[in-house]
């Protein structure tokens, strides 16, 4: 019989996680609210903070990520956040009712700092992004982000650049008082929003092997190296495509493409799991961000030799009315004319010109092919030479 | 000295096509609004229908395409027109100015009769669209082709089916009587778009081989067999890299393409245009229609076994507002899970889809590639499974 071992949050409407009775149904016993204290490999059992010990043949660790922490005094004070799991979420949300909010900080600018503040932004609520560095989002070209900072400001959202946080205390005008390095801001909420790191801790403890990412090593399986255990998800890595290496990207759809990889083999069947190249996209307000494959730095860690070119088109045909401007980078290997990397943002076609290049990069694709891709073409969807042929044809002509 | 033989029209704005003097700037000669008569090989002129003939060192065929007619009585009647040159176009936005048109027909339903159906509800006028078949659009399969049929109806387009025409007339209420099969319709104006062919006549005179597609043979240098003699855009064959076949598809992208590649050669460059994959797509109203590669017939014809699967899906994942109904058919070949082509419709996103698997189509991926495509996730941009990733799989466990 499956057991499941995990958090079980409804949210207001219902639709989000299974309850216990609805895992029975399916057949699978789940034991939730509780934490796993021990993994007996001798005795095939896992040690639960409650009840009994759950037998297994096979055990799977989904263990996911634990938020970073800045580790400054009052960080744990009511009113700070971090945002992780659909619990987290709740407690925003019933903060948000319960507290009149006026002011938001969030620390942090990366994904989840750009969708709360749009989220924020969107209940009325003041909102300042606290960011260690000097642009948001640091995937990307800082020609590109600068774009999102924009952006940021068209939605009143305030940022602050090369800011350390040191403390959070009582604050007077509103809840909290967070002290940094430019002086005290208050708010009546404080996102901690400055990344997250593999949940390996049960693994560590059972012996497992991790990779240099500091999350779980998997086969093409999802099987650890210990038999009959497999990881799948945030705690688990992936082998990257173009870089060659096992890295760990924790993202919702791979997590989804492992978890049914290991379900499979588990059940007898037989799935690979081929592997990522590195896709993935926000949106913050208008505007469509997006990054595939790897940025120059990564790049040479992997032992190409990187060239780039960054270029600004229009997502659909200049005759057309709107506003299609694009921003779109490649990277490139100048040894092999390999196609290494990508990056775009616009409000329209950034996210279409990432996966369409993730194709590209999946399969290995030169400059020469990207130049040349056949592409749809309609005025109302891009021009007769589209920014990814553009950049591409440069990127080969410089290299 | 590079001459230029063609047609120069000014649009009102001047924004679209060159006057002599611009070409004159650029160091071209340009013999405008003269017929090419025939072409001297042994004395290497071009005999033009007004004024000396032109001397050539390098020959480019540029001829583009005619438009095909249904060969009826009074299809040269004023307010009948076709739709191929920017000339055409000048000539019925005159005629909309000049005549109180209030009712339109169209004769034939592919890209042109779609697009112009769109153009002309925006002015108001009563558009019908008679047609030889049952839906619109024949590239795509009949269920997503109804969506189309639907989005015109929307619209107020009437879409008669199964209706040949046989005479234009003079009409009573109107300008001009259709005659069919299914009866007499009045229209101001009677739009003919059944299709184009490639215009060979001149590669014809020339002896140029020209293949099964009627369109002149050419290679990856767009030279045709001739010495000294390239042909490019419309009235050339392009090598479609799933087929392996020499085909014509008259776009326009694929034209400024091979134009590219010719110029490159004949100045001393070195560039070989590497084929297409038969991508295309366009806007009726709200909807974004797009195919790439292969359909059954075709994939049969090439000597493929396909199998095919249609799903429906999300562009955009489920939570979030709007609809983002995507409808996305995959073919795959049976003996070596290949992928061979794929056609998509929706409001968003369907453009996206298909340009992701014509990079997938031009690196020859299969359905297991397809499958686990690494895509950029994010909820307000698509699913955690994409549509792609859903057909693909479940084409592969059906074949």
């Amino acid at each position: 019989m499956p057991y499941y071992i995990g958090d079980v949050i409804r949210d207001e409407k219902q639709l989000i996680a299974r309850t216990p009775e609805q895992f029975r149904e399916q057949g699978v016993d789940a034991r939730t609210d509780v934490r796993v204290e021990e993994v007996d490999e001798k005795g095939r059992t896992v040690r639960v903070s409650r009840g009994d010990p759950v037998p297994y043949d096979v055990l799977v660790l989904g263990t996911g990520t634990v938020p970073l922490m800045p580790g400054i005094p009052g960080e744990d004070r009511e009113g700070v956040f971090t945002l992780k799991k659909l619990g987290d979420a709740l407690r925003i949300k019933a903060w948000l009712r319960e507290v009149p909010c006026k002011k938001a900080i969030i620390v942090g600018a990366g994904f989840i700092g750009m969708e709360m503040a749009e989220a924020l932004r969107r209940l009325g609520i003041g909102t300042r992004i606290c960011h260690r560095g000097k642009l948001p989002v640091n995937r990307w070209d800082p020609e590109l982000a600068k774009t999102v900072l924009e952006e940021l400001g068209r939605h009143q959202v305030e940022f602050e650049m090369d800011v350390e946080t040191r403390a959070i205390e009582e604050g007077r005008e509103h809840r909290l008082r967070l002290v940094t390095t430019r002086g005290d801001r208050e708010a009546d909420l404080i996102l901690l929003a400055v990344g997250v790191r593999p949940d390996a801790a049960l693994a560590r403890q059972m012996g497992l092997p991790l990779g240099k990412s500091g999350a779980i090593q998997v086969d093409f399986s999802m099987r650890t190296s210990r038999e009959g255990v497999y990881a799948v998800g945030d705690c688990a890595e992936s082998f990257h495509r173009v870089s060659g290496r096992w890295v760990n990207v924790p993202l919702g759809d791979i997590a989804n493409k492992q978890g049914r990889v290991a379900g499979a083999n588990i059940g007898g069947g037989a799935l690979h799991f081929p592997g990522i190249v590195g896709a993935q996209c926000f949106k913050a307000f208008d505007l469509e961000m997006a990054a595939t494959g790897l940025d120059e730095r990564e790049a040479t860690e992997a032992g190409f030799h990187p060239a780039s070119t960054l270029i600004w088109g229009n997502a659909i045909a200049g005759s057309m009315p709107g506003n299609s401007r694009l921003g779109l980078k490649l990277v490139a290997d100048r040894a092999t004319g390999r196609l290494l990397g990508a990056q775009a943002v616009g409000k329209i076609g950034a996210v279409s010109r990432i996966n369409t290049l993730s194709a590209a990069l999946w399969a290995g694709l030169t400059l020469d092919d990207a130049g040349w891709l056949d592409l749809a073409y309609a005025p109302p969807v891009g021009g007769a030479w589209d920014p990814i042929h553009i950049a591409a044809q440069a990127l080969r002509r410089s290299i």
